[in-house]
């Protein structure tokens, strides 16, 4: 997908056009993109969106079309429409590889460049990773509550317009739901596409059994029967049944049954009893209905048999308590070489200033233990005091043993992709793999453990001394 | 925006391909596109897509990218394949014009044709509606609580992806918020784009008074001022004042200002209070944070002197308790001429089978009394019986003197556009005029008295006989 460069609110075009009359537009300027609460509730978020915003960055153009817009809009003079003509992000870019746990209040992307560039593109990087982040932290969620069952995404019909979908297949695909029931996704993203039929399959069948021959018949290696149009238990099975020993008899095997509607948890357990016992123990179970991750956490409670989840409208719309959302905003740390700080009565809203480097200190074992921001050049050792930067009386230190990792990289400089970016199976893998180390209770789906992120004591100083300052002022 | 032939779910293709072996895919089919429940628990929704739906159905092309990476999947053969490089949407499609007030239940799309093609485009005529149409109610909502105010829209940062953001602005638009920030849609819709500035501004000038000084230098004519950087009333109300006596003194006004935290209702009235005083009472006061629908109802109900609300997050992911998406759902209705019914033993879930009108019943005074949906031919008359479709033992006649208004109509025959559609403004003119009809308390927001949609007294007794029929099979 490419994005438009007039994918922005005007008045970053209108802040830009007044840099640029007032000669401040190649002011050296430092952004930090992060968010104030975890999304839905929970003790983490999964960073998502880098590469389709480093493309964005790449290929930001105004062409004669935009400006010729801009124009009529009238208030915009020619010297700087024609600055635009010209216009390339020509900036640095730091932020973890997709898949990172990522936590509240961490400066996740840092742009740095001229003030003209980094304001500009504000909009547009808070569209795409606040809504990849947002989806891949649900699709963590949903596949961290399926145990040995797999997710696959078909909520299309239901996203956000046509994009809605699109983004959010592969936002759910970083968060480790590895399929898709979008086509359009799987030809833009090499994701691998599922499905089986509707409703109206067999409805458009004299009756239930002929409409099941009919889809094994075409699809003998790939039929999954939907079997609740009528009766799950009464008919749907004991037709997919008659099926499924038509196509051993010719040398197939039925892939699976789909559940839609009833009590999931009961009926799996009576599907796979009736399945088993008619000799067709790798007839997999599928099911759907509005599932979300405390729906399906309920269901494998109650000793349900599902094997795959279809999960669309809470995984794309990333629904629940502290969901729909990410909340991720976009604040000026540095300008024309001072730190800066947007200052306010409560210290928790309180940003962070200047350039930051966000490090993981990870246990012997291989455990995150917390993180600590820090201040750009800055090392830490183990015995230094951190701080609470919601609460800077809360106060620890680092403990011995611990490493020290980058959690970011840079990715872009001089507006140019200078790391070799993972593909998605890496960054699911990614995300996987770092869920493995997170503490005790920090996954948890209700009141999770909350895993700990400090200031160190440099950065701690600095904003202390940054807000005295701007009191004086 | 062009949306592309596999913006849909793999089931569609995989049912395809069955049809098209079975010989079935010309049948006669009929779909209804509808949905169950209002969305945000109110009491109606304001129908939205249907432009880009039809423009979707008029482009469906497969491309020889296409079928390459169907071809890539392995489970389609080159017959059907083949059928797909020709393939054209030639059916018929019937809807209520966009920013027409509907309700669940009724049939809101219904898409006629060949079996095939009107199976495929359910994901994508699904997609496209249920998002717009979900945006516009949010937004007639919020454009309704706002009293003699008007809605700026400005969640692009906030939507589900690039597109999200495009299309919420087009469907807010129709519900009544008529300018957004979004540049993007300003080109492509037309829609009116408005701007004021970050704190990002403020922080890179020295001091509050020196950036207001430059903004209103470089925008004499359109500033507004973001007055809550530091402190809203002791210095950024202040600093708006001297910037405004400033412009006032060279020929120009300044425009408004912004309120963004804190107290809204109470800073509202004491900033418009200073303006007053200071001999500004056309200086507009605008506010922005969190807003929608419940937050502006209780402002205004406090006195707060808002004149226009600036709604992101909200408004474009359509927020709120029963909303965040639209459950739209399309049914097989009749197949090769015999009307079909998904069975159900609720029969408040029962589709409602075949062709089908909508009718309109409007009182002399021009205000809607109720809708009742007929079967095709049928014509209704005052004193015919109509029925609750969820409840039949709940019947009632039709009142003398209502007028009968068909609420849709054919805009697509033999895949052609046949209607001149309405521009965005009419759409929105539409939705203003069809809320001042409603009955009184159904625009409420909270628990809002039901507006009747009902069935005749023909399509109750084919439901019925259909229903019969099933269980004796």
């Amino acid at each position: 997908m490419r994005y438009p460069a007039l994918l922005t609110d005007l008045y970053e075009l209108t802040m830009l056009a007044g840099y640029f009359q007032k000669g401040m537009h190649e002011d050296e300027a430092v952004f930090d993109l992060f968010f104030r609460k975890n999304p839905f509730k929970g003790g983490y978020a999964v960073f998502a969106g880098l590469e389709p915003a480093l493309r964005y960055l790449e290929e930001l153009r105004f062409s004669d079309e935009d400006l010729a817009y801009l124009a009529s809009l009238g208030s915009f003079k020619a010297d700087f429409l024609d600055y635009l003509r010209t216009f390339r992000f020509t900036g640095k870019l730091t932020a973890p590889p997709e898949g990172t746990l990522i936590f509240n209040h961490e400066p996740l992307v840092t742009v740095e460049g001229k003030l003209a560039e980094a304001q500009l593109v504000e909009t547009a990087l808070l569209n795409i990773i606040n809504f990849q982040t947002l989806v891949a932290t649900k699709a963590a969620r949903i596949h961290g509550a399926c145990g040995e069952g797999v997710v696959l995404e078909f909520g299309l019909r239901r996203a956000h317009g046509p994009d809605g979908g699109l983004s959010a297949a592969r936002g759910a695909y970083v968060g480790g739901v590895r399929s898709s029931s979008n086509v359009w996704a799987g030809q833009v993203y090499g994701i691998e596409v599922k499905g089986t039929h509707a409703h109206s399959w067999v409805m458009a069948f004299d009756d239930e059994l002929s409409a099941f021959r009919a889809y094994a018949e075409v699809f003998p290696d790939s039929t999954v029967l939907l079997v609740d149009t009528y009766d799950t238990l009464k008919s749907g099975l004991p037709h997919a049944l008659t099926v499924a020993r038509e196509l051993r008899a010719t040398g197939h095997e039925l892939l699976g049954i789909r559940l839609d509607s009833g009590d999931l948890a009961y009926l799996s357990r009576q599907a796979r009893h009736m399945l088993d016992e008619a000799g067709f123990p790798k007839v997999k179970i599928l099911a759907s209905n509005e599932l979300d991750e405390f729906v399906i956490d309920s269901i494998r409670r109650e000793g349900g048999c599902i094997d795959i989840y279809g999960v669309g409208t809470n995984l794309v719309t990333a629904a629940g308590e502290g969901g729909g959302h990410l909340g991720g905003v976009y604040k000026l740390v540095r300008h024309a070489g001072h730190p800066k700080l947007k200052v306010t009565s409560d210290i928790a809203k309180a940003t962070l200033p200047d350039r930051k480097r966000l490090l993981r200190l990870v246990e012997p074992d291989g455990s995150f233990h917390q993180d600590v921001i820090c201040c750009e050049g800055e090392t830490l050792s183990p015995g230094d005091w951190v701080y609470d930067p919601a609460n800077p009386a809360h106060r620890k230190k680092i403990p011995a043993g611990v490493r020290f990792e980058e959690v970011r990289e840079v990715c872009m400089e001089g507006g140019k992709i200078v790391k070799e970016l993972p593909g998605l199976d890496a960054c699911a893998d990614r995300c996987a793999a770092q869920r493995k180390k997170m503490p005790n209770g920090t996954l948890r789906l209700y009141n999770p453990h909350i895993y700990k992120v400090s200031i160190s004591q440099k950065l701690h100083d600095l904003r202390q001394c940054l807000m005295e300052e701007s009191l004086k002022a």
